[in-house]
């Protein structure tokens, strides 16, 4: 099992362990899913991708409930989808606000410094939201290009309100950039009413296809931004408008697309609109308060205050005098159950439970539930 | 099969065409690398995959004949690879010479350029290839950090040869960066010997396995290069420390590794050494030989000239009178396989037949030359 033996048997074939996966993503993989994975490849010029390509930007704007054009995925993960927001919207000595409240926050400004993006941070400690108004101030004080806030932040478990931040930002002229890799496919993310400018995703949360694809969508305005760009976009990689390029009616060469990913991810979409994007929602809701009544009833505290707690992704403080890594390794190894660690100023003090896609599920919490009630019972008084 | 039924029906299940993908990559998957792919994921941080890193890392370097302890794969394609590869070991304003004789040794240019780096090219003509003598002149009139070159060029079809060209880019201090996207795998690429200190490749062609990873090696010295930078790497996604961090014994946090695409990689790694490399270069030597023969036999002209051709991919001359999209076309629609058009200066000039991986077998050439003899018999006279 240790990674020394690569040395002596490189060459034994797979055999992963049946996890389950309740951790920040990726998500346990419907069958069917891996099913279309499997499937023999075709071109990434042939007509039959052209269609795939085709169809998945169809399945995929009821989800961001979107009519943009430009809607497609980045061909990598959800970093990826998110530096390619950045990049993209933004030329070097442009400037951005990016509200941070968490992990992925910060990675936001981390991204558009090395693009030598304006970078100004408006902090909020860990497990908490921003308020329209403090957002507001702030582009008082300094008006921007791009405001970038998470959505639902995998490092602390809160859901950010989003409708009176997107009318103060649209108010001083500025861009909104919303990171909804821990929202979409799991709760609404509703793109045109609120009026989100650049939205990005993953594929392997609550949309429930294995990691590799960004989805990611862009307004008019957003579009209209990339056009009067004077420079070229850095990472030519993550070029939207080459992107866009390959996924629109010329389809232009730009890269080798993952064929096999993007079968699967056309499935995962499919499990979606059979659900329904109402009953996917309410049953991601409807999961996820069974976990926390559970974990409350077992004596332990959630980190989020209700109001603003993320139902993909629920935080719960580690008891004290419970040896963090070691409970989690316990709950993989004896119960092949993986659940995410706190990181950043949160570790060894939350675990994080995610409850996505094909993991969110009735069944899934009993389980997780009665391992974690044996295993804290079971440490040293 | 149009577009459009994307929006009539866009719920329908996959039923891709069973094609045989004869063109520059993706190649038909080996069946088993498709059921690996299927295999339930585990988390990006689980112990097993760890596990899976490493022994990829331990395939991957006799492959690249490498000791060279930075060998991992960037989540994405070839040319993730590429940006990868020029983005770190360059920083904005360093210099570099780029040696294009195709379209990808352009590209190279194009993605150095974004990046602001200070971009030399040197041009031959499409399906030609470079001496040492003239790139030892182009680095006595300018040195430079790094000399680019296109090892297998999936445009002409041409192979590079670098033994020389290692020596005197060495000996002008510069460090040797070779794009291997269509060699890797399927002919030596020798990087220790020859002294190649950045290579990459893609997981989709020789190597045979879905496309969306992109295979690269780092010398000693270019990983040095990368401890000297002044400006950190701008694209996040590609950064090859923080990459390394995650390949490395800390398993640093980066992105969420495309488990899926990493087990169908690792079983295409156990293919290659099940075949054992002398093998699978001989055959992919003895398969294109039994197409080139084939070609002339009916008639029909190679492109490139018999001690730069490339075996991996052949170019052929689209003979006078014929129509070049409409035989392609029909050759997919009637007889379910995929060649490659020409493109750059060579589009409808050429057609490019991909003989890598599990593709590179003889009954395949042996069905390709019979349709191809039929669609030429076939035409107006």
């Amino acid at each position: 099992m240790a990674s020394d033996s690569a040395h002596t048997a490189p060459h034994a074939p797979l055999d992963p362990p049946a996890r389950l996966l309740l951790g920040p993503g990726p998500s346990s993989v419907h069958p069917r899913i891996l099913s279309a994975m499997a499937a023999p490849l075709v071109g990434h010029l042939d007509p039959y991708y052209m269609q795939v390509m085709a169809e998945t930007q169809a399945m995929l704007r009821p989800i961001f409930a979107t009519a943009n054009a430009l809607t497609l995925t980045v061909p990598g993960t959800g970093t990826a989808a998110m530096e390619a927001a950045i990049a993209n919207v933004l030329e070097p000595r442009d400037n951005i606000l990016v509200c941070a409240k968490g992990f992925f926050g910060q990675r936001m400004a981390d991204v558009a410094r090395r693009h030598m993006i304006s970078v100004q941070v408006l902090e909020r400690p860990w497990g908490q939201v921003f308020t329209a108004d403090e957002i507001a101030a702030a582009l008082a004080r300094t008006p921007v290009k791009v405001v970038a806030i998470v959505h639902a932040e995998t490092s602390t478990g809160v859901l950010q309100p989003l409708e009176d931040i997107a009318r103060v930002v649209h108010d001083s002229g500025a861009l909104l950039l919303v990171d909804a890799v821990t929202s979409l496919g799991g709760l609404p993310v509703d793109v045109d009413r609120i009026g989100i400018d650049v939205c990005y995703s993953c594929s392997q949360k609550c949309l429930g296809s294995p990691p590799g694809l960004g989805p990611i969508s862009l307004s008019p305005r957003a579009v209209d931004s990339l056009r009067r760009r004077q420079t070229p976009v850095s990472p030519f990689y993550l070029d939207l408008g080459l992107l866009a390029g390959y996924w629109g009616p010329e389809h232009a060469y730009h890269h080798t697309a993952p064929i096999s990913s993007a079968f699967a991810f056309h499935e995962a979409l499919r499990l979606v609109h059979e659900e329904g994007l109402a009953e996917r929602y309410s049953r991601h809701v409807r999961v996820a308060q069974l976990l926390c009544d559970g974990l409350t009833a077992m004596g332990l505290e959630l980190f989020v205050s209700p109001e603003v707690r993320l139902p993909t992704l629920t935080t719960v403080r580690v008891p004290p005098g419970v040896d963090e890594p070691m409970l989690r390794r316990r709950l993989l190894e004896e119960y092949n159950i993986e659940i995410g660690a706190g990181f950043g100023e949160l570790k060894g003090k939350i675990w994080r439970i995610g409850l996505m896609g094909h993991s969110c599920r009735t069944e899934n919490v009993l389980l997780l539930l009665a391992a974690l009630e044996h295993l804290l019972s079971d440490r040293p008084a």
